[in-house]
C-alpha cells in the first residue's frame, strides 16, 4: 500500500524456467534455473477461484497438455499461510501428499517468505515448487512444450502480432487484470476514485477496440483473449460489488459483453469457470472488505450462454 | 437480529396524530397524543439519504404543503446518536437552532432510549418531536391536510382502491422497502439467501403487476408508488452491491425500470433524489458492512433520465 493508499502488487516470483532440453528460453529473461521439459514430471497447482490461476487452466486446455503436465486444484478459500487441497479426498493433494501448497514452496526454500501464490509448478519427484511467475508460465506451455501439443493447438502467440500484443497485454495487465485489484483494495477514497477511473477508460478502449474485431488481435485467439477473459468472467460476479467497480455491469458493455461470452462458450474457457468458486474466494478471503463472509447468491450467470452473435465479425 | 440470523426491524415509533381540529382521525388508530393541523407550526425534518424519509418529501411536494410545512434536511450521514444538521451553516437547523435532533426528542422525552429517526415532524414552538411514524406521517398529510393542498393535487388514496392498495403496500413493505434491509443486514448466510430469495420473489411479482399497469395501482400516482419508488431509486446505487441484492439490477427489470424512470421524471420525485448523499449515508454509516468507508463512484446515474416509454399504459 502507498501512502495515497493506492494498492501495488507484489511482482516477485520464483523466476525459473521450464525450458525444451533446459536451454536458454526463445524469449525472455534467465533469472532463475532452468528445468527440462519432460512429459508426466511437473504438477501445475492452481485454483478456479484465482485469475491469474486460471490462465494456466485454460492454456494448458487450449494447447491439450493435459496428459504432460497434470493439475492439482487448491480450495477457493486460503489461510494466512497457503492455499490448501481442501478439495481432494483426505484434504491432500493425491499426486503431491501435500495439504497446504506451502509444503512445495518450504520444501525448494526451507525459509521462503513471500506469498504462497497460484499458479505454481511443482517438480513431483523432489515435491518443490519450481516456479509462481504465472506470465512466464503460459508462455513457456506455448513455445517450450510445442512438441507436445495437440495438433490443432490454437498459435496463442503469433509472430507478425507478438509486438503489438504485448502493448495490449500490458494495457490490460496494468489497467484491467491489475486495475480490478486496484480498485477494491484502496485504502482511500481518492486512490479508490482514480483507479475506478482508469479502469473504465481501460474497458471503453478494449469495448471500441472489440467492436471491430471478434478477438483482441484479430479474427483468432490469442493469449491476450486469455488474459483478459479470466477478469471478464469475475467482474459481475465480484469485482462490481466487493471491488466497487460498479460504473457498469460488463453485460451492459455489448462488444465487451458478446465478446466474454464468444469465449466463455468456446471449449477451454466456460468449462474452466466456476463462479461459486470465485464468490466464495473473495468474499470470504477479504473479511477486510467483507467482514460477515457473506457470499452473495447473485448475479444470475445463466445469461453467458445467451448468443453472443459475433461469428460474423 | 433474531437466532437465526434475520434482521428483524424496530417498528415501535410515536404514535401522535396531526389531525383537522386535532379530532379522532379519519382512518388508524389513536395511540398518542392529537395535535392540531396548522400551517406554519410543524416543521418536517427528514434528510434525503433516508428512504423512509424520503416518502415524506415527495408526498409534501405533491400535495403542495411546502408552504404549511417546513422542512428541515439532515446530512447523509450520522453517529450513534442522531441525524444531525451539518448541511446547514454552522451545523444548526435555521428554525429549531439545532445541532443533533436527538435534542427534538429530547426536549419531548427527557429519557426517549429508542432511535433517533428520520422524518420526525417536530412542534417549532416547543421545539418537542410530535411523531415519528412515517407511514401515517404520509397518510395524515394526505387526509387530514387536505383543506392546504394545491388545487391540482393528486388523489394519493383513491377510496374505491383502499383495499387492495393496504394489500400492496403490506406486501412491498415487508418484501421490498423492508427486505433490502433484511439482505443486507443478515448475520448468516442462511438468513441471507432467504432474504434475498423473498425479495426477488416480490420485485418479480411487481415486474408482472406493472407489465400491465402504467403505475401499482393503475392509471393515476398513490401512496403506493411513492412507497416503492423510494427503494427502487436506491436499488442499483447502494442496495445491488451495498445489501448485496445482485440477481440483477433495476435496469434489467424492463416493467420496473421503466416504471421508475416515470416516476423519477416526475415533478415531486426525481428532484428529491440525491445519489450522493445516498450513497454516502449506506457506506459511511454501515462501518460493519463497508469497514474502509469508500463510497462507490457508480452507477452512472445519468440513465435515470432516458425515455421510460410508459405513456401509452
Amino acid at each position: 500500500m502507498s501512502d495515497s493508499g493506492e494498492f501495488k502488487r507484489d511482482t516477485e516470483y520464483i523466476p525459473d524456467r521450464i525450458t525444451k532440453d533446459a536451454r536458454k528460453p526463445e524469449h525472455g529473461p534467465v533469472e532463475g534455473e532452468l528445468w527440462p521439459v519432460e512429459p508426466g514430471r511437473y504438477r501445475l497447482v492452481a485454483a478456479k477461484a484465482c485469475p491469474w490461476a486460471n490462465r494456466s487452466i485454460i492454456v494448458r486446455n487450449l494447447l491439450g497438455l493435459e496428459d504432460v503436465i497434470s493439475m492439482g486444484l487448491c480450495g477457493p478459500t486460503h489461510d494466512e499461510r497457503s492455499w490448501t487441497f481442501d478439495l481432494d479426498p483426505g484434504g491432500r493433494d493425491p499426486v503431491l501428499g501435500y495439504e497446504r501448497l506451502q509444503e512445495a514452496y518450504l520444501k525448494r526454500f526451507p525459509d521462503y517468505s513471500r506469498g504462497i501464490t497460484v499458479p505454481a509448478v511443482v517438480d513431483i519427484e523432489s515435491g518443490g515448487v519450481v516456479t509462481n511467475d504465472y506470465p512466464w508460465i503460459t508462455h513457456d506451455f506455448f513455445f517450450e512444450w510445442r512438441d507436445h501439443h495437440r495438433p490443432d493447438a490454437p498459435d496463442l502467440w503469433p509472430d507478425d502480432l507478438r509486438e503489438e500484443m504485448e502493448d495490449v497485454m500490458e494495457r490490460i495487465y496494468h489497467e484491467v487484470n491489475n486495475g480490478v485489484y486496484r480498485c477494491g483494495f484502496a485504502s482511500s477514497q481518492e486512490a479508490y476514485e482514480e483507479a475506478y477511473d482508469r479502469l473504465f477508460a481501460a474497458l471503453d478502449w478494449l469495448e471500441d477496440r472489440l467492436s471491430e474485431r471478434r478477438y483482441l488481435m484479430g479474427p483468432q485467439i490469442t493469449e491476450a483473449d486469455v488474459r483478459l477473459f479470466t477478469t471478464l468472467a469475475r467482474f459481475d460476479a465480484v469485482y462490481h460489488g466487493h471491488f466497487k467497480c460498479n460504473r457498469n455491469k460488463l453485460t451492459e458493455m455489448p462488444a465487451l459483453w458478446g465478446y466474454a461470452r464468444d469465449l466463455f462458450q468456446t471449449p477451454g474457457f466456460g468449462d474452466t469457470i466456476d463462479f461459486f468458486q470465485i464468490k466464495k474466494h473473495y468474499y470470504v478471503v477479504h473479511k477486510n472488505i467483507n467482514p460477515t463472509g457473506i457470499v452473495p447468491k447473485g448475479p444470475d450467470t445463466s445469461v453467458w450462454l445467451t448468443p453472443h452473435g459475433r461469428d460474423g465479425l
